[in-house]
């Protein structure tokens, strides 16, 4: 970590590492972390804890990603010089965080989490939800403390995860009476979610529906060929949809030429332009948008050693931050024994 | 730990450090311990973080007993070169290993855990209880499995815990294809519960109903004095019951002369023996079994940090193997990524 981030603001967030990180990542939360790491003191988290929380049954899975997310992010251009990138699971203050507010939180509040609730309505678990997936806000508020964070970049949907993580700060402050813990707050992205190429709301692995950072050019191309747009647009000289049409969704995330892409959405407003048209204009632009990112991991992936080394001292530094946290809210618990 | 010890079983057992021991604790467990710290390679645990599940508001009451419950401890005879005495919120692994045996056990069955339904019901929590203290069979789970314990001397009551281990300790192993983790045996006390002063069933601090065994001889003599008895036995001369009785169950617990005992209960049950008789001799032998426990106990006293530095090397011995099985545990999940 720099010395001289001393004094500036925290940020913290992370990555479950279940896949490779997509579009949907890079414009709901990468973009605000390069814009971050030059701000403030800024820690990434590869949640490999986290994801245990769904995916215990493949761990594996969770391994090989550990080194994908890890890739992903340098691609990106976060600067390990700039951010700390770490593993959850190695941080041993979170999990004892997570115990102490555990506590400080009923059965009750974690029953009616509104995020948590529809992930299990989505995953079909009913009551046989693991009980580690039903304490997960909970260890997102160690995550959140450990680190002091002032700020977390979220989507709209985790915006009850940082409600909950402030109630635990307020509690415990109050409750211990020590100005230990710091009350983060939500960073919402402007434009937080990017819908996938079937036009569902959501880009998501899970869906298929995902174009990867790391896809190859052609994948790229073809994924634009398939992608949804207006289904009533049958014919060219018919006039189209812009509003929900996933193409022009796109086109405002990654086109450059902001006039060129006014242009062209009065043109498929008023009927004349082609889907095929648009999506070899979008296609230019996202292989543009993405050489780099696909060249620079690349060049990461040669050294895999080179990236774990990077992630096992960001860990060494997230260690430390968090175990300093740790020792003082055992302070103020007074259970600091020795 | 003593080397030669290496190859025998393990048991592990603790204590809630939320008030000093009686002999409830000494019937119910420290009596077993006594003979299994000959037997066993034992580990013995201030159970703090347990206590905070459902003391959070009052740490400094958990801090203030961490030593009440060494000295009594090492008063009635566990030894802390045969018994490893620790504390367990200074073992980082114990919070680690719950995060992961959280995932593997459903919400539903942490619900109809019959042991957490009873105590949620006799503390008045209903929906308000907190989530820590919700999961806490989980974290014993973690603490059993931690030292590979074989047995666990436990109360009846305690035995869906001792359960609820093997589902997690099978599950895992069955999930992970490896033989790591070590299936618990309930050792269970051939006299698990000692009623209190009151008559009721179960000696506790919290009922105000108990000998401990720091109290001074005059304290116990009061104690006794006012204990229940049979409530009908009126007159010396009316046949009084000793079923029930809890002069008579203490006297069968801590009397060394049991012909003497029998003929008592013959000449209760007949008539003709008062209740001032019978407390008389209890005092006795009470006051004979405790003057050596409360001597032992002034002695350490006298010490404090003595008693603390035997609480830290202890703790030093349960971190070491607390981490040794977490590694395996994470080797077996292959989350050991460095």
């Amino acid at each position: 970590m720099n010395p001289q981030k001393k004094n500036l603001p925290i940020a913290l967030t992370g990555d479950r590492p279940t896949g490779k990180l997509h579009l949907g990542h890079y414009v709901g939360s990468l973009a605000a972390r390069l814009r971050l790491q030059e701000e403030c003191k800024q820690f990434v988290m590869i949640a490999d804890a986290q994801a245990l929380t769904d995916h215990a049954h493949e761990p594996q899975l969770i391994r090989a990603h550990i080194l994908e997310v890890a890739l992903d992010y340098l691609a990106v251009g976060l600067d390990p010089g700039k951010t700390t990138l770490f593993i959850q699971s190695l941080v041993p203050a979170l999990p004892e965080l997570t115990q102490y507010f555990l506590n400080l939180v009923t059965w009750n509040r974690l029953k009616h989490n509104p995020t948590v609730k529809l992930e299990i309505q989505q995953k079909g678990y009913g009551e046989e939800v693991p009980a580690g997936f039903m304490v997960y806000p909970i260890s997102q508020a160690a995550d959140i403390v450990a680190f002091k964070a002032d700020f977390v970049p979220v989507g709209d949907d985790q915006l009850p995860m940082i409600e909950q993580t402030v109630e635990v700060v307020r509690k415990f402050n109050r409750l211990y009476q020590k100005d230990v813990l710091v009350e983060p707050k939500a960073i919402s992205s402007a434009q937080a979610r990017l819908p996938g190429i079937d036009g569902k709301a959501k880009m998501s692995k899970s869906l298929q529906n995902a174009i990867f950072l790391s896809d190859e050019p052609d994948v790229v191309r073809q994924k634009v060929q398939r992608m949804y747009t207006d289904p009533n647009h049958l014919r060219v000289e018919d006039p189209g949809k812009v509003e929900g049409n996933p193409v022009f969704t796109y086109l405002d995330a990654f086109g450059k030429d902001k006039e060129k892409i006014a242009e062209l959405k009065a043109h498929y407003g008023r009927g004349g332009l082609g889907d095929v048209a648009i999506k070899k204009y979008l296609m230019e632009e996202l292989l543009e948008f993405l050489e780099p990112i696909r060249k620079a991991r690349q060049e990461f992936a040669k050294d895999p050693g080179g990236v774990m080394q990077i992630l096992r001292k960001g860990t060494e530094v997230a260690i430390e931050a968090a175990a300093c946290t740790l020792r003082e809210v055992r302070e103020a618990m007074g259970t600091n024994y020795f």
